[in-house]
């Protein structure tokens, strides 16, 4: 593909688009978690309404990390492609889906916890679709890899880190998946366990490959 | 036009403006969807009363599909053009403001499911706009090949392959409204069906057109 | 400034992160219009409860037209702009604080069609938001212009133009603020003929500029 | 860092994309704040009704204003920087965490104005919002610095200035909030003061950098 120059700059201009409508997804669904949190009008003493939310806080907390890790993490996968093609623009447009779904589990979540068996549901439904997230971002760049869309001067070892690193958390959100019938908040503290997991190993990935250009 | 530099660079930036503009709102058309999925607060059994929002899970899933596929047809579209003018910025208005009249009957269909008349009713406005939605695009398109908007080095066949792409929706649209006053499921399915049939066919078109440079 | 690459370089870059901006909030205000069109929920005969949601269409198409026909003048002004400055940053703040304003008023006015004192008071506060957008769009023009940050190469008379497309739009929004004092409905029909005539002879000034090249 | 051409390459677009998705998060989040109005529905008196939503006009332009000259530093900021790095990434997803956030206070300062009690406690939780983002936007530049990531051509001066810049703030917001909880009214006054000087002196700021090519 890469012999036509007028097909490459198609399809750099066609990532370039995919990039800037993924942005625009993940921002909105990110941003538009906090219209999950309310406080119920009329409340006598608005401090304890405020601090009785907490679910809400951590339930924003846990889909803003996750939404965050999921940005992150397509931004790395997207400056390794060379180019898209049709299957991968359809791929990511299933990502997009679940991700803007995120917003809804996460209300579900806000609003069940204190009551036990609704807060079960809640946290498996959430799970549910975290791992919808990460099964899917994961088939996104084992596509991509395999469709030979990577540039040909990706190192292969950066290459094989990414596919490592997109494979652990899918264990561990079935994991909590289970853990999440008994336990819902543990499953939650988790679900955070496993997005800030994301980010940082994904930063040591980075740095290294900053210096990858060093002797 | 394009034997005046200047003025070439101009409507090129035009177009990214078009581009961004149309790309924010499809965006946000299709991450707003998700506020339409609720769960009735107070509710006893959650899992029945998640599981009893089936409607709005299958709503949201053809109206994502339907928004993505046009953003896709509308990438593609831009893709051909060598520059916008001012007919077609006002036409593409008109595109937008369908897409993101799209929440309103995905809202109307996700509430009315279960009442035989109320979701008549609902399958018809959504049809309704969903064909209002094809119609705009593909005039945009016809407009654009007719004021030759469209780059002289496009392919004639591609030129040709993506009007037809555009117009057999049409139809299907007016069947299914047919169907929806009678079968209201039916025709939602069917919604999924042709968003679906054209997200599928336009890849052909893309893997057909990304080997044009080839022997 | 023009004498400094460095600082051309700088400011170039600033004035694409101010239309991405820009075309971010234009984007999510008219997007976010929609979610103030809703059916009572419980509603017998849907299609009754449809069809009376009338002035909702109205005001959405309204607000619609209105938006946009802001962000093509914002798109048009900034096309004629070397660099932004300063002041010209925040003047472009308060005129997104005036459009993203814009939902609330458009949500007023869909509630109140049908009661005659509520629709004179939204008609109004509609009037005097769309007066106070059309007001800050021209003081950032004539601003961009005094201010010597539009290019030397833009023609003089398309500069002159520009400014006089602007005025005529902040009598009409006067004239159609005192009758819908009176006559809400008909103010705001006049809503949508101010816009559409925005819309179009901005129109006429674009064809003509775009053959500013030919001889 | 800077004698690898292709990481320089992939860091310079690394940052474009870091600056497509907060421009995005920011644009929303701004714009979502009108949700926080609205008039109590079936209000006998419309203009008494609207009149009354006063405390909801003032949390809007106070919450816009914050939200805006975040928006403006962080376009100053970035335009100081070579390139991001993986921690400066991570901090920055920490600054849209709060400023997503900042709707939600909005919210409560707009329906707890009235009641003594309520606005105290929604002025506090405010004020913490707005300290947070001081806190870590102001961290986020210093970690730049500190971490070498601001361009080498970059005026130390001018350096410094953002610096100092974003140091007064942060007292302004602490003495702010123990006013707030004696006189909420005053404190929301103050936080618009404190966001419109943010405002006002990078102006100045900008003004002079932008002199700073010439003798």
């Amino acid at each position: 593909m890469a012999h036509d120059d007028g097909v490459r700059h198609r399809y750099a201009l066609r990532t370039s688009r995919l990039e800037a409508f993924s942005d625009g997804v993940f921002a909105i669904a990110i941003t538009l978690l906090v219209l999950e949190i309310s406080v119920p009008p009329g409340s006598d003493d608005l401090l304890a309404a405020v601090l009785d939310q907490w679910p809400s806080y951590l339930a924003y907390v846990v889909s803003f990390a996750t939404v965050g890790a999921l940005w992150i993490a397509h931004t790395a996968m997207t400056e390794f492609l060379d180019h898209a093609d049709a299957w991968f623009l359809r791929l990511n447009l299933l990502l997009l889906l679940v991700v803007s779904f995120v917003p809804f589990p996460t209300g579900l979540l806000a609003e069940s916890v204190g009551d036990e068996g609704a807060s079960s549901v809640a946290a498996t439904v959430y799970g549910l679709t975290l791992l919808a997230a990460a099964l899917v971002i994961s088939s996104l760049w084992r596509y991509a890899v395999r469709a030979a869309l990577v540039r040909s001067d990706a190192p292969a070892g950066e290459v094989r880190a990414m596919t490592r690193r997109l494979t652990p958390g899918l264990a561990g959100y079935v994991v909590m998946i289970a853990v999440g019938l008994v336990l819902p908040v543990v499953s939650i503290v988790g679900y955070l366990v496993i997005a800030v997991g994301y980010l940082l190993p994904l930063g040591s990935l980075r740095r290294r490959s900053s210096g990858a250009g060093a002797p």
